[in-house]
């Protein structure tokens, strides 16, 4: 089976006692409220979903993954991975502090080990992460929005968080004993954060015929209003792999992480937690984690160049249209007829005609998605 | 560009000049008729198609490709490439004799320098080349019929042969070339000796859609009784691509060589003959060079898990199919409705229709395609 990222599936959950322990020894000690993306990232550092990351960024590791696309190691790392806060809230934070971390409810959930407080120029790292330092781009309004001030250091999961879909969730070691337990030699990981329609049928199904197997992996963490809604993918795709897929091919999870739409650079990051969870290979399609035209629609095949040692292969595919002359899902790569006879389906073609009460045509969506979708009409976006 | 197996082109074509002299050397010495496949494999040799082979196979590569499948040089290497002759032909040929090679109308189309007459059980050798010594396989057949003595040594071909669709068999030098001209960093190959179906087509473009181009590469030499008339596949491909291809990412040529049916072995070989091409990647689908039940439907994917080292990635695709439930072609790796909705797309379904006059639909051959049968099917078989 491929390695994980660096060699090593991390690990950072604590036993219970060792939980107990923890936090009798910082019962009195200070600690931080972190918002729910800190979270789902303090979660899978400790998880092994970012392997090799032990914790959040310090300094160094930011400015090598911003500037270099690299870890200071060398290895491939494209988002930066930080504990961002409000200055006023780190003030007394000083380095080697030892920190509860705190959901919401301020239940301490995490443990991190400071090893750097600061700040950084945002302007110039959104370039670098996002290629734009537009407030119109939903990643970077939310990373001028986010704390001044960033925490490095170690992290321990002390208790794992309840969020939607949790059982949902399977973590990297147990999607690689389903993938030894199948013996699949080769998987192709997917991801995804629309209902499926036939162009991602499409594309899936490519990755499919060369692998053993597939990981369907939709993100279910933070997403821009107007996306579909969590509880409708995992819904629509139950009915889509119970009807139109080999059972026995397929592996169906939901990531917790948040969507950055970085694209590119999201590319990487996501083959990259792919690669954790076992993949050979990664899907990358039209505009891969893009938002409202910031990327060219093939960057993110091209900037996997940069990184010949990534070890996961990229499956590069053309965006699939449904072609009324070649009778079928398509990409320009294998149809001469784009210009003339395409249809481009899309989450924003399948909602257009959801409001319209149109009946969507099979070729665009299978029957039973359609129908799926009609019925929860009302709750299908964010 | 991909390198020719063993790293460099073989190039045994002589000049014009040193034609004339050799022929002239040679005017009163020994000549050998040869038959059309051996002026096949000749051509080939010459013109880089079997590099790194310089000449027909002596008794130590014969013994090393059989039992091994490598050459002594340890390349990967899998049909044995000889020159075999009535044992009454080579009485008179002694060990560095050279002599001239010469078609049906005895006219002088090149030279061997003899280095090895020998013969070989041709029962073992069966065994090892085809996996079964029945004369119910057309290739062991032929091989079993061939003559008994075989000659190995250097060749140089002193002029090509005119055969039918000479000029739509470009070589490898010529198909490296239009490679580097389109700058094409992947190609992958496809061999066929069919006229082009929707299964086909399917194959095809799951290969296109992951690389640059694609080299459609027929087969136009010995075939057994049955199969299609050659004619009708290069007419029915231009059709095809003509309508349903973009055409800057196709390179359509015949490849003058006998089948052999050998199929695991034969299709590591076809592999090769493409990475001489230029290919990067060859598509193996469903009993690749296969017959007649002979081998087992994936022995001929299993196969490339002994060579490594190839260099040519083959893309082994599962057997496609039309199924009534997906509503297109698709196969039992992405498809669990075989058993219950599938029609078999093949050369035999589509003789069927054609005899009884019934329409070919389009989902398993387009339109154009059918049209063009049906117009030329008095002539569609061998």
């Amino acid at each position: 089976m491929i390695k994980p990222h660096g060699g090593k599936l991390i690990n950072k959950v604590v036993s219970r006692k060792q939980a107990e322990r923890i936090l009798a020894r910082l019962k009195s000690s200070p600690r931080l409220i972190i918002d729910p993306d800190s979270l789902l990232d303090l979660e899978n550092i400790a998880l092994g979903v970012y392997s090799p990351l032990k914790g959040f960024m310090d300094e160094e590791e930011f400015k090598s993954v911003t500037v270099r696309k690299r870890l200071s190691n060398d290895l491939p790392w494209t988002i930066p991975i930080v504990l961002a806060l409000a200055s006023a809230k780190t003030r007394r934070i000083s380095r080697n502090a030892q920190i509860l971390l705190c959901n919401a409810q301020d239940c301490p959930v995490g443990l991190i080990k400071v090893k750097d407080v600061y700040t950084v120029d945002k302007y110039k790292a959104a370039k670098h992460i996002f290629g734009t330092h537009s407030l119109k781009h939903p990643g970077v309004h939310k990373f001028y929005h986010s704390g001044d001030t960033f925490i490095g250091g170690e992290i321990w999961l002390i208790q794992k968080n309840k969020y939607p879909f949790h059982n949902f969730n399977l973590i990297p070691l147990q999607v690689r004993k389903l993938i030894d337990k199948r013996r699949w030699k080769t998987v192709a990981g997917f991801q995804t954060r629309n209902i499926p329609h036939r162009a991602h049928e499409f594309l899936q199904k490519i990755g499919l015929s060369l692998v053993d197997g597939i990981l369907i992996h939709p993100i279910i963490g933070w997403k821009k209003k107007g996306d579909f809604n969590p509880e409708m993918i995992i819904g629509a795709y139950k009915i889509l792999i119970n009807h139109y897929y080999p059972k026995d091919r397929v592996i169906f999870s939901g990531l917790a992480t948040a969507m950055r739409y970085a694209g590119p650079q999201e590319a990487v990051f996501h083959a990259i937690i792919r690669k954790n969870f076992g993949c050979t290979h990664f899907i990358v399609g039209r505009d891969h984690a893009g938002v409202g035209g910031f990327y060219d629609e093939y960057a993110a095949h091209r900037i996997f160049d940069k990184f010949p040692d990534l070890e996961i292969i990229p499956l590069l595919l053309n965006g699939p249209y449904y072609c009324k002359r070649c009778l079928t899902v398509v990409s320009d790569k294998i149809c001469p007829h784009r210009d003339t006879h395409n249809v481009e389906i899309s989450g924003t073609l399948i909602r257009k005609m959801v409001a319209q009460h149109r009946r969507i045509p099979e070729e665009y969506l299978r029957r039973e998605v359609a129908d799926f979708i009609y019925a929860h009409k009302d709750k299908c976006f964010l």
